[in-house]
């Protein structure tokens, strides 16, 4: 697969803005001989980077960086930490996770994978094939940490992410939800703060709310994630007791955090005594390969508790997820216990043998290269079809844009004046604990790009613009 | 089904001691004529309730009471109610709960129901139908609340117990566990006090260490369950939120609570304000039919949050579990999206349509009566193989025994000695918050009576003798 390489090479270098939009590329000759590869494979190469909207052939030209890489602005980076507060907005995360599934709603408001892709087929057959061989043996009790043969397969994966980490060090959950909930309250006592990106995973607040948990917002840069300069001054002056993030292919602003910062991260959890919850749950997903390295990876004294699931990679409903506590194993442990006692044997084993085979890699490659092509295009389409105040994430992996209007803006008002046309964003206002970002929204580019999901973006961009007429903006003049 | 009613009534009138063991029961001919059934039906009854172990044919004196039914004595009541305390015990329930299976091991300390059973076949081949069938659509993330083809189901179960419910008062969950857990959090706040039955389930046990509220253990009697006057010296003395109890087919002791009980603890619960926390599990496995009405059947302002599962009645490893709790069905909806999202939507839709094709209540009947013949032979062999100071409880459903020896003697250490022998059992101070029952065992006789699980209980009664022999028991003179 050497035309994967050179793509991926190619590619990287546009990303970083080596080539600027409207330049040209060098030409397959060049490439050929600076790369020692055959003609073939620099075609082959740059028409997988034309399938991800990074070139575009010119006849007789060659290939070129297009215009539409003319990013939009970035969101703003968040108002600096306040005061640790109690969280709200549950009321807004229901309306969004219990909406039903609807044949003629576009969600575009839920983290939910492209769960038709050919690749996951095989998972279909295992579970299909294991359902069939299951006798009622198998539908006891399974073990308390999880099946053995899932947690090796976890194993083999983590070294992808620089992580050395032995299947006993492991506990299968129920999905990344419980992981990260169990997490939290192996080493929280109610009333305690939990510093966390902002925005950040409306389920994570959620949980901070329910067990009684004070929420820290830092502020967080749209491109390098949680400002560390600010964390400092927040550990000089609260008693933080964790810091809970997402730093790799965050969700919802998909920045990928500097190797440099996760270790500085790292340094200044050492030096205040804290624990690090990091939630990876999107970190398969980079579309750079290799994926970026987990902080747990760096992590030397077990302070780093690595939380994940497959619900991102794959798909939400096996519910099975995983955590890697370090040193808060026994906590955790007794957690999941409390919390739901064992998890199925059957997805387990499922998972298991789907991995094993070799499906898990191929999958990702190809979700890879589709969300990365997801991005340009809904880029694109929200370029062409919001108000030009639009400000929009430039994610490095998973499937959520997120856009930012100006302030004055009403996301939860949008939803409403939405629902008629049968679309659905998730509003700005759930991803933080005091419901900032009521002016910004997250939209899913995870399904193939189709006409329907065009129409829809231009529905959601159409009525931003209506609400925005309509709305004293505090920008303007 | 007429020598089912019949055996029913004739068990009836035996379990509640209207017959003494010895003594001979009416003829054929008489019974036949009392209930206007033919000769023959009244022999197939006698046949069922000879399978049970409640009659014993004599050749031509006709059916008696069977000696051994001459039971041993019960368990005494609990030492009153102290005080409130914290949760201990964590490493013995981990040691039972993380034991691994092992094929050569007897495993009497687990609640694990009868997984073997004909009557299971067709949850299999529901399960691996829909495996077939399903798509990865399936896959996706399902409703917060569950499917609703479940609750319709799990609504329709309900009215056996006496309960009205509809499919929207119902939330699934991740085994009882998590309803029972969901339904804590959703009442308490650290340093509450929730006030137990005792000797209780250990998962509630460890849920209340976990959220850091306090247990205020209730005299307890074996046959009735709570004593209410306790309760309401209790109620006077500290400000108690819940009282979480098990009172159909309690765990660990088997009582069915009176429905005078019942009425009386709500109105209690009315009088103080309390919520009640009704864990259900067994409660289908009531020997007799039709089965006890739950609290919650009397229930009238919602302070009632029924949890239940499948994983006794039918198998474990669907993890499927549910909760109607009331008028706190927002706040628990709120713990199930914090500790694990939603739950897997294949096992529940292979349980409604177990459920809906009417396989659940056969499969009921069959255990009902395995277990009720469990009971008669698991008793008969401790009053046989134990020491003759075994105190053993009178289960009115389930699969579980509860064996009292003189204080003093040490069932954690019995577990050690017995763990070369691979038989294990659960130790009683798992069943306490305090750490009480040490001299108590509970075990399991769900599995068919098999010359194994005689040898084992065998050898634990050895073992109990040989501890005895060499303990000091504060009952010695």
């Amino acid at each position: 697969m050497l035309y994967r390489n050179l793509a991926e090479i190619l590619g990287e270098r546009i990303e970083q803005g080596l080539y600027r939009p409207g330049d040209r590329l060098p030409s397959v000759r060049v490439l050929s001989q600076e790369h020692g590869v055959s003609l073939s494979t620099v075609q082959q190469a740059y028409r997988e980077l034309e399938d991800e909207g990074l070139v575009e052939p010119r006849p007789k030209s060659g290939y070129f960086v297009p215009h539409s890489r003319q990013r939009p602005a970035l969101p703003m980076v968040g108002r600096t930490a306040q005061r640790p507060v109690d969280v709200s907005q549950w009321d807004q995360v229901l309306e969004l996770v219990n909406t039903p599934a609807q044949a003629d709603l576009v969600q575009l408001g839920r983290g939910i994978p492209d769960i038709d892709a050919p690749t996951l087929k095989p998972l279909l057959r295992s579970l299909s094939r294991l359902s069939r061989r299951q006798g009622l043996r198998e539908l006891s009790y399974g073990s308390l940490a999880g099946e053995v043969l899932l947690r090796e397969q976890v194993a083999r994966l983590a070294l992808d992410s620089g992580c050395q980490i032995a299947p006993d060090d492991l506990i299968i959950t129920t999905g990344c939800h419980e992981a990260l909930s169990a997490a939290l309250r192996a080493i929280c006592q109610p009333g305690d703060i939990v510093a966390v990106d902002s925005p950040s995973f409306h389920g994570v607040m959620q949980a901070l709310k329910g067990f009684g948990l004070k929420a820290l917002e830092l502020p967080t840069d749209p491109l390098t994630g949680i400002n560390l300069e600010a964390l400092e001054m927040a550990l000089e002056q609260w008693p933080i007791k964790a810091i809970q993030l997402t730093p790799t292919c965050n969700n919802p602003l998909g920045y990928v955090m500097p190797e440099t910062n996760r270790r500085a991260l790292l340094e200044l959890a050492q030096r205040y005594d804290l624990a690090i919850i990091e939630d990876d749950i999107y970190g398969d997903l980079a579309y750079r390969y290799p994926r970026p390295r987990t902080i747990k990876s760096f992590d030397e004294d077990g302070r780093v508790l690595l939380c994940s699931s497959f619900s991102k990679t794959l798909v939400p409903g096996l519910r099975i997820g995983w955590i890697a506590p370090g040193r808060y194993l026994q906590r955790v442990l007794h957690m999941k216990y409390m919390s739901t006692g064992m998890s199925a044997q059957l997805p387990q084993l499922a998972l298991a043998e789907f991995i094993g085979e070799g499906q898990y890699q191929p999958h990702l490659r190809r979700m890879r290269s589709q969300y990365a092509r997801g991005r340009e295009r809904m880029t694109a389409w929200v370029s062409q079809h919001f108000p030009a105040t639009a400000r929009v994430s430039q994610p490095q992996g998973g499937f959520m844009l997120w856009v930012e209007m100006p302030q004055g803006f009403d996301s939860q008002r949008l939803n409403r004046l939405l629902a008629p046309h049968k679309v659905q964003i998730a509003p700005g206002s759930i991803f933080s604990a005091a419901g900032k970002y009521r002016n910004c929204l997250r939209m899913n580019f995870a399904t193939a790009m189709t006409a329907d999901l065009e129409w829809a973006v231009r529905q959601v961009g159409q009525t931003v613009g209506e609400l925005l007429s309509t709305t004293p903006s505090s920008e303007a003049p």
